[in-house]
């Protein structure tokens, strides 16, 4: 794959005592060409065809609901590189061949399917088709609405005859019908006479079907784009996705009435099953002649207008998708059929209502101001409507890695989810991250079942999955990460705490806790110090596994342990009845709570006297200083470098100590996170987009302001800059969420630990102030602030309110809906 | 696949301390069923037809000469459980696909291809096919003959008609001629008439044709045999050789020319050609008809004989196998021709008389003899002559793991004949262990490539391969294993001690020592305690992976780098010549051999001064003590645990520490030795037949009888009673190769540190005496003991040859060949 950039200047050191090089990958300043994307608050524009790192562009451009998903390739075809089309959660399953396999080794394969495509409409007037890569265009204009929850296109070409045609796209998936995209073209020719083709098609890609109609022809298809930096596919990029030999989609019922076509297909190996529809309406006052079609991997309807000057042609076109585990294809169809038929009711311009009130809604709730920062706040606003737009109706789904934009990382479900995107979630969509919370709790027989036969009690969640079995083929740095356990455990706590929502925990969220709380308190041993030990487990940092007594490890899973015990004795107290029905539902035992409690006192925290630093595991820093690529690194270091070179070094691809400090931040001191951060920062690569964000908020914490900027510059725009040269593969949702955390917790300043709330400011100097909300215990809170005070104020939703109690700057201050409260500085 | 039998009953415990359960795989006393195999000393025999565990008889009645390998399969055909023929080093390869991809792991896969089968002589009596396992059968013996190097069979068989037909087969893989194998069918029908037919065929069996001349059904062939206990292939075995989807042989050239057919290959990926060619000679006084013909996959040369009653009829059959990496299929056909037409015009006569000639010479030097024990005495020949038989004509290959007898862990060469079969070789046959040296001298270059790979100097010798490239799909048990470096190393120095060949030694084997001890310097670095440590490797137990400063590897490292200084130093003084060419091969610079010593001085070796012992690792002791399964032993592990489970325990599947106790014992004192073994031993489960050989070497040593004669017997036996349940697979040679240790330097106490050459007897006590021979710097020595005294005798080779030095029982004696030397003990 095409390498991040490296610039040989090193970031300015952070600590007092730095006589080791600075290993961070640094990645430059992002610079995003003005002149081609212009400043606007509330959009992603771009006012010239992409002619390079088309895929890229089309993550950047990706519209979804968290259930559809479409990248940002044009209606009408050709330039592309990479034509998808994704539904969360429907995937391929293929045995995992192991080149030597053991016991325990992950067995089922699992890959995000590249649905079949219902974007595509070919136009051609005066039969010449359409293709804006080479199209003589006098105007063109693409922007994501971030208000309107819209992707739109303008453009004038002349075609080849020299008439001039002027057509508006308009795009969207729906939030409000969670089956449902619309696509609008607004088409005239002011001045000339020409036939017109709108030709809609839906057409079955992930079988090989390409622009041309026929199967994928590998050399055709590379030279019939323009690719030269999205050209990822070298020897090898394990966070790339699996191909298929085979046909995947097996076709199943085609229908074509008039001018609604359908398509419905079951896997071949996972046995989902997928039904797509389209229907249209064509509005103009031209001719017009219409031809449908369908075949198993493409269905069409074709309109033949014949345009005269000045008379608009508007196609509307709505297309829907219907998947299950287990539905025939007849039931999908029915389903089809209706989501077709209402909206075909509503008309388009009412679901185009409904996206800009629930995405008003979202802002409302959700946005973060960076007043006279237009730059900032443009890209700040696009990752936030990128989380948003990738989670609101994943619903019973999981948040893929790559959301619903790409098919990297094989549209698996990681931690990323949990410690990245949860909370964003809980702090300002509540339901969609107690939605997320249940998928979890759904998935908790596979977790059991992985945990028996890893011979473990408990449950042991999988690495990386969408169907709930393990998918991580790579157990060193896939099932070795036990954390997931933790991090889904924490994720329910501070879901559970932020909201207050009792229900949740109480039936399910504690069923999680308790399950996790088993397996940490089974894997880890008595030491001959007395303490409890993890051994041979791989922390969230990957360029180190398989290690013993993990800091980040330790810490969460002592965490999970003391929240289980908490909370199950918390129940008893309040619901005997509640209590009872989850003792039955995870056998509990008496002994246990007792068992985690002291398992959870015991826990070794590996800590190095002289060097008054946590290790980032019992021996990392017996290891060597990395001292491989002083004169030219090479990064990432994973493409270069076997694995067991990487792990003879203190050298760190994530955040790994310095995350547990961000989350269990209340058990370290200050001092100690200092001498952490100054430790670790400089051995961070970043080479993983999980790291930035991280270190921002940790740097803003200590006041390193000089290194939070840079990090947060290069999360902010690890995408819009494909700092990392693979955001072709689809956005890196994870690193979204990361934004709102540093913009929240970074610089805001804000805290809920254990339910304390607390706002320490750190805003930056080069920034006037900062807005954000947060969702807490029902209530909507507006937190204000510049560089001499914080004022927080209170939207009640319900009636009997309680105060909520707040920290900030150290000073205590009771938040009501009566009035906003003002803290000054010092 | 099966498991090893268990008992649960544990053996006695060793040391003093034993407050841990013993974990060794306990195989229990091995029983041999006398009435089906009764005691010889000079043969192994078989009086019974087998009917189940087909797959481990064909493995122990293989023939090879290190060349060719043949199983133990009838000539008639059919009742098998694998029909293998194997030539080594012939082999093909394909892209090894990673579940999940790296920088720097294995590309290449390779495996040992099942060549054509040149073996088959059908047999048919009134048109009746003779079958073994259901033929009515008034006599049947087989026996390998340890002195004539020949495996043998008669029958006396009814036809359904009542017919009795006696056969003989004499089957030899030649030891004279490399590439020559010979059958004799001595067939006679004493009263009766009858139509004899023999269907002498070459059959390609790795590209499916089956017994019954159709693409392999694998219902058919598996309902063809008999075998239950053999039917390794469950789920998984890492041990267990590749599949292949496709075609692997694409057929060349046929020719039948009368009595002699001829095929010829080229494989689809490695590009390897192999010819085999078969020619015939039948003396009969019976009227016989032939017809011959030859396709793709089988090459046939029917007899049909009109038997009358008395008349003998002798079917001789000469095969021929040619290969080459290059090598054009005519020219490889001309080589057969060469080969048959020679063996034609000498006879089989003159090849049986070179063949028990060979195998006598090899006797006069090899044999051990364990007087008043014959059944002991049966089965230790059997091993040494599997070692005999598997290497001496390997000559430019390498010695596989399993030999020529079977396609187990893909015909692939590791450290087993480095560490287990080496030292047999250069104390009985350093023709051939020289031979094995110069073969990983010319695997130099590509061991160099290697090291580049990996970013390290010197060069990395893979650790498992055919080609030269590393194959070890599985990194953590594979590349890991850095101390096959060291392996080779040793084995080079003990080679040179022992046999003297300075040349050798001078001319290539410096090399290894130099480019090997680059490797270790550059590999370790120093840390803060001014040590050397050497990090993320593996040892030999594989029950650990990816270690911190192994024990094993940090002392073969420093002996590594220690020799490469010692003798490069050497050289220089006494042959400038030859050390300026070796400078300039190697590219020497002078400050090297400084920074080898300086390395090996500050070589850290880890050591527990509490419990006075070495931990296998810098931190080792740190792990769980195993405690999975102590109500049922799940044995051996790597089949029921996850890696990651396993390699959080103090759990071991061979010897580690104490193989380094044994190599390089004299860097051990006794008190440390016992405190090591004391330690490990019960931790050791013995999954791996490499540790049962190791352990008793160490137990003998150290007086432990009661430990030493039951590892002795697990090992002796590991094949001949199918201990470990996989010698279906192939014999496990290395094994053998340390039983010929587990006698001379175990029981027989003999040692040879750094040229200096000890004998310490440690005779049991239910042995009266024991007699070994040993090739030692040109002279032949014979090592006479029982429980009084040692006596040895040297056979003088040359004329001009000094006098050995010895200490026996510690006394100081001096040999040479005027007369036997005798000590009396104490």
């Amino acid at each position: 794959m095409s390498e991040p950039t490296i610039h040989e200047e090193q970031i300015t050191s952070t600590g007092p005592h730095r006589d080791r090089p600075n290993l961070r990958s640094y990645f430059g300043t992002p610079e995003v060409d003005r002149s081609a994307h212009p400043v606007d608050p509330w959009k992603w524009i771009e006012t010239e065809p992409p002619t390079e790192k088309l895929g890229v562009v089309e993550s950047i451009f990706s519209l979804g609901n968290g259930y559809i998903g479409i990248r940002g390739t044009p209606e009408e075809g050709r330039d592309a590189f990479m034509n998808g089309t994704y539904i969360n959660g429907f995937h391929e399953t293929w045995d995992i061949r192991h080149a030597e396999d053991a016991y325990g080794l992950a067995r089922v394969g699992q890959s995000i399917i590249n649905a079949p495509d219902a974007k595509t409409i070919r136009i051609y007037v005066d039969d010449e088709p359409l293709r804006v890569s080479t199209a003589d265009l006098f105007f063109y204009e693409r922007s994501l609405d971030f208000r309107k929850g819209t992707l739109n296109r303008s453009l004038e070409w002349r075609t080849p005859s020299g008439k001039k045609v002027l057509i508006d796209f308009t795009r969207m998936v729906s939030f409000s019908d969670r089956h449902l995209g619309i696509e609008i073209i607004d088409l005239v020719l002011p001045e000339d006479h020409a036939p017109v083709v709108l030709s809609s098609q839906i057409l079955n890609r992930q079988d090989g079907q390409d622009e041309f109609g026929s199967t994928q022809d590998p050399d055709r298809w590379v030279a019939s784009v323009n690719m030269p930096d999205d050209s990822v596919n070298t020897t090898f990029d394990p966070r790339q996705a699996e191909d298929f030999a085979n046909r995947v989609l097996l076709p199943l019922l085609q229908v074509d009435e008039g001018e609604t076509v359908k398509l419905s297909y079951r896997t071949a190996h996972s046995g989902m099953t997928l039904a797509v529809g389209a229907t249209h309406e064509l509005s103009t006052k031209n001719d017009f002649h219409i031809t449908s079609t369908s075949t198993a991997d493409q269905a069409k309807v074709e309109y033949q207008v014949s345009a005269v000057p000045g008379e608009p042609i508007r196609l509307v076109k709505f297309f829907t998708y219907h998947d299950s585990r287990r539905m025939s294809a007849q039931e999908l169809l029915d389903r089809v059929d209706r989501t077709l038929r209402r909206a075909m009711e509503h008309g388009p311009e009412k679901y185009l209502e409904q996206q800009e009130k629930i995405t008003g809604d979202f802002w409302k709730h959700a946005d973060v101001e960076i007043p006279g920062q237009p730059e900032v706040q443009q890209a700040v606003r696009w990752n936030l409507f990128q989380l948003f737009q990738n989670s609101l109706r994943a619903e019973d789904l999981g948040i893929a890695a790559k959301g619903v934009t790409g098919s990297g990382y094989s549209g698996h479900y990681f931690w990323d989810t949990e410690i990245y995107v949860m909370p964003f979630l809980t702090y300002t969509m509540p339901q969609v991250a107690r939605n997320n919370l249940r998928f979890r709790y759904q998935m908790l027989p596979k977790a059991r079942e992985r945990a028996v036969e890893l011979d473990q009690k408990g449950a042991l969640y999988p690495w990386r999955t969408i169907n709930g079995e393990e998918a991580s083929a790579y157990y060193a740095a896939g099932t070795a990460q036990y954390h997931i356990d933790a991090d889904i455990a924490y994720a329910t706590m501070q879901y559970a705490r932020a909201t207050g929502d009792s229900d949740f925990l109480f039936r399910e969220g504690l069923d999680i806790l308790v399950e996790t709380a088993r397996l940490w308190e089974d894997l880890g041993f008595f030491g001959k110090d007395g303490k409890l030990h993890i051994h041979g487990v791989t922390g969230p940092d990957e360029y180190t596994t398989v290690v013993n007594d993990n800091l980040f490890t330790n810490v969460m899973a002592r965490y999970n342990m003391r929240i289980a015990a908490e909370w199950v004795e918390q129940l008893q107290r309040v619901d005997d009845e509640s209590f009872q029905a989850m003792v039955r539902r995870v056998g509990l035992q008496p002994e246990e709570i007792g068992r985690w409690k002291r398992a959870a006192s015991a826990m070794f925290i590996p800590f190095d006297e002289k060097m008054g630093i946590h290790p980032q595991d019992a021996h990392f820093l017996e290891r060597e200083i990395w001292n491989k690529d002083d004169a030219q690194p090479k990064r990432p270091l994973l493409l270069h470098y076997h694995p067991l070179t990487i792990y003879r070094y203190q050298v760190i691809k994530q955040a790994d100590v310095v995350l547990a400090l961000f989350l269990r931040g209340v058990e370290f001191t200050e001092e100690l996170k200092r001498a952490d951060f100054d430790y670790y920062d400089p051995l961070t690569t970043g080479d993983s987009s999980l790291s930035a964000v991280v270190q921002c908020i940790l740097a803003a914490e200590l006041g390193y302001h000089n290194v939070a900027m840079p990090l947060f510059q290069q999360a902010l725009y690890v995408d819009l800059c494909n700092l990392h040269g693979n955001s072709a593969d689809g956005l890196h949702i994870a690193s979204c969420g990361g934004i709102w955390s540093a913009l929240v917790f970074g610089f805001g300043g804000y805290r809920d630990y254990d339910g304390r709330l607390t706002i320490d400011p750190a805003l930056p100097e080069e920034w006037e102030g900062l807005k954000y909300r947060l969702h807490i215990r029902g209530e909507h809170v507006l937190v204000e602030m510049d560089h001499e005070q914080v004022t927080l104020s209170m939207v009640s939703c319900d009636e009997d309110d309680e105060p909520l109690l707040f920290e900030v700057w150290g000073k205590e201050v009771e938040l009501t809906d009566q009035a906003p409260v003002t803290v000054q500085k010092g």
